[in-house]
């Protein structure tokens, strides 16, 4: 029985992807430091519905199905922390059985600040990126290094990594030919945000990780997220995951939908043809799987772009203003200027085979994938808070 | 009367760079938390002599000069020590004229554990490498962001960053033409040491900032220095810099040469084909003051290789060797196995023409001047401790 360790399982997508292992007979760690709650706290943001802590998750979890979610609130960004998953020191804040699991063979790596405006809020809000989400990443190769150099690290990384270049963005390497000569590089990187670029800092110690210690990694290119049901948080409504929907926390599909329920105007930053690759929260459960079931050889680091379709922000908005039109809201859109120095028009071209061939089907994103999505957000729709929704973080 | 900010004014270019500003009429303020002295203890290394306190330093320059070094001593990896240097808050340990300075023109920034060894000597120093190096530079950035966007920032950065690809290196950026479509990037780095890759995460960082925010930054891709000697230096013995030659913080033709004298084995790693970049102490200031003259537009990083040669491990201990020789010292070198992991032959085709073109004038590495080493150092010996040369440090 393989042993999954989830950093930041907690999060938007920590917290299903553990219900998921779990079920499938995996046995499963999450290590957390409510991060994303308490800046959701600091930042005023809106929740659409509160969330059970992560010990009750587990629990409920644990009553449903019987299945164990051994849980751990800490900061991985100490370095101590991170230790004692590997070292056998680690006291379990909820388990059922407390002795330690053991070394686990897969590493999922989701605790970052993983807010483009949160990281941009001013120079606290920036160094705090910086050094959580860089130190959390070196304390893990270092521990790995350390204590079990075959566990597979499993990293969630971002498509802004690559920003928009003018060639074709490759799934993670480039072949460059030059002067005649020949060699093989990450793929160029330059991201928007900060956040972004912490993530390009990340690849650079991971890519430094497995060439010197012969680690194995998984780096998951991925695009914007959306939805919210996975086959498991339906089985009871205090298992849905966390739901954003401002724009400090709220990615752009999911807030659009808020948007459009209580008739607040979808916000298209500028010209809107700012193109990017999007994935349904089903397909990154399925993508970090079939990633889990094919770990790298030693000494590689396999990159994945982790998107299903592109959409550039005007298709989004129109497509929810179809959807939601029909379901009888009235959706309008409005276009104000852009607070983020970003190209509105540009060449977008990314390549991304590798998942499907390992077997991800893809949930696209159909009008009947959102309106499902409308109607679980308006069942809500007495909590959301229509001030917050608009935050106005420049750069 | 421009005024630098030398942010690690206590190391070894950061003292020499001060005088050397000092002496051509700038103002100058110094900034350390004597962070490489401290490790010098921690880690039981050698320095040749000792060195006064950046305090008493500025005391004697201003005792032979008459010229004022203002001296802060703080931790830079602190955003409100860095910002105090922009917002007007700062207090200055040591002074002639305890106002305010004002805003740099220039920001010399030197602020960095500038070790691979030490970067590597376990999971606690990999940590403090990169939460000091990137937290510093990031709090950097954000302090000209906010209050100072004309300032002119000089990194130094490291050509180690590049590593040793199949490619020419070109001076910072390559043109990469990809199924008929063509872009500019970054040259691609990977580096061998956590300290290099710092130092590219360090990069990825300015790069944002440069693109975003409009910033002038200067990086200098700079190769292993050596020598002592400098102009303002030569004025009082004690204001030589700091000068080690231990593994951990002694640069290769440094500690050569102190191995050479104390009849201590000169140490090749492996086969000894490790070919870099070399450059004087004298040129470092040199260059730093060619970028000074002339900064970048508003939203431009320029990238110099800081660079004056090329030498194998071997030719420069077959030149340590002939040198010490002649002088009457008996030099063996001795083939140890490699403790890092790194090619040992590998094509290596540097472009440095950049800073030539501003000016800069090299010295090079000559039986002359490696000679007058051997007399510096000589002239100390009876300093040396020998057990502390090897330290066995392994990647």
């Amino acid at each position: 029985m393989s042993h999954v360790l989830i950093l930041g399982g907690d999060g938007y997508l920590g917290w299903p992807t553990a219900m998921y292992f779990s079920a499938r007979g995996y046995k499963v760690t999450v290590a957390d430091n409510y991060f994303r709650r308490n800046a959701c706290t600091e930042v005023d943001t809106g929740m659409l519905y509160p969330i059970p802590t992560l010990i009750e998750r587990a629990k409920i979890w644990h009553e449903l199905t019987g299945l164990e979610i051994k849980v751990v609130i800490g900061d991985l960004s100490n370095p101590e922390v991170m230790r004692q998953f590997f070292d056998g020191r680690v006291q379990y804040q909820w388990a059922i059985n407390f002795n330690f699991t053991g070394l686990p063979e897969t590493v999922i790596h989701y605790a970052e600040q993983p807010s483009a405006p949160y990281s941009l809020l001013d120079y606290k809000h920036a160094d705090f990126t910086v050094m959580n989400n860089l130190r959390v990443t070196n304390n893990l190769l270092w521990a790995v290094r350390d204590f079990s150099r075959d566990t597979h690290i499993i990293k969630l990384g971002t498509m802004g990594e690559y920003g928009t270049p003018n060639i074709d963005i490759e799934e993670g390497w480039l072949e460059v030919e030059h002067k005649g000569r020949r060699d093989k590089f990450l793929f160029p990187r330059q991201a928007s945000s900060l956040y972004h670029t912490s993530k390009i800092m990340d690849t650079d110690l991971m890519w430094f990780g497995v060439r010197i210690w012969d680690l194995r990694v998984t780096d998951l290119m991925q695009g914007p997220v959306y939805g919210v049901s996975t086959e498991e948080s339906l089985m009871d409504a205090r298992l849905k995951t966390i739901f954003n929907y401002d724009e400090i926390f709220g990615t752009i599909i999911n807030r659009f939908v808020v948007q459009a329920v209580i008739g607040y105007p979808l916000t298209v930053y500028g010209g809107g043809g700012q193109t990017r690759g999007y994935i349904n929260i089903r397909d990154t459960i399925q993508c970090v799987h079939a990633a889990e079931k094919c770990p790298p050889q030693k000494g590689e680091m396999k990159i994945f772009n982790q998107i299903m379709e592109t959409f550039s922000v005007n298709q989004l908005a129109e497509l929810t203003k179809k959807v939601g039109d029909q379901l009888g809201y009235d959706v309008r859109i409005k276009s104000i200027s852009n607070l983020r120095k970003e190209s509105e028009s540009h060449y977008y071209n990314p390549q991304y085979h590798g998942l499907k061939k390992l077997g991800v089907v893809p949930n696209l994103l159909t009008e009947e994938s959102l309106g499902s999505l409308f109607q679980m957000v308006d069942k809500y729709s007495a909590n959301i808070r229509r001030e917050v929704i608009y935050r106005g973080v420049s750069w």
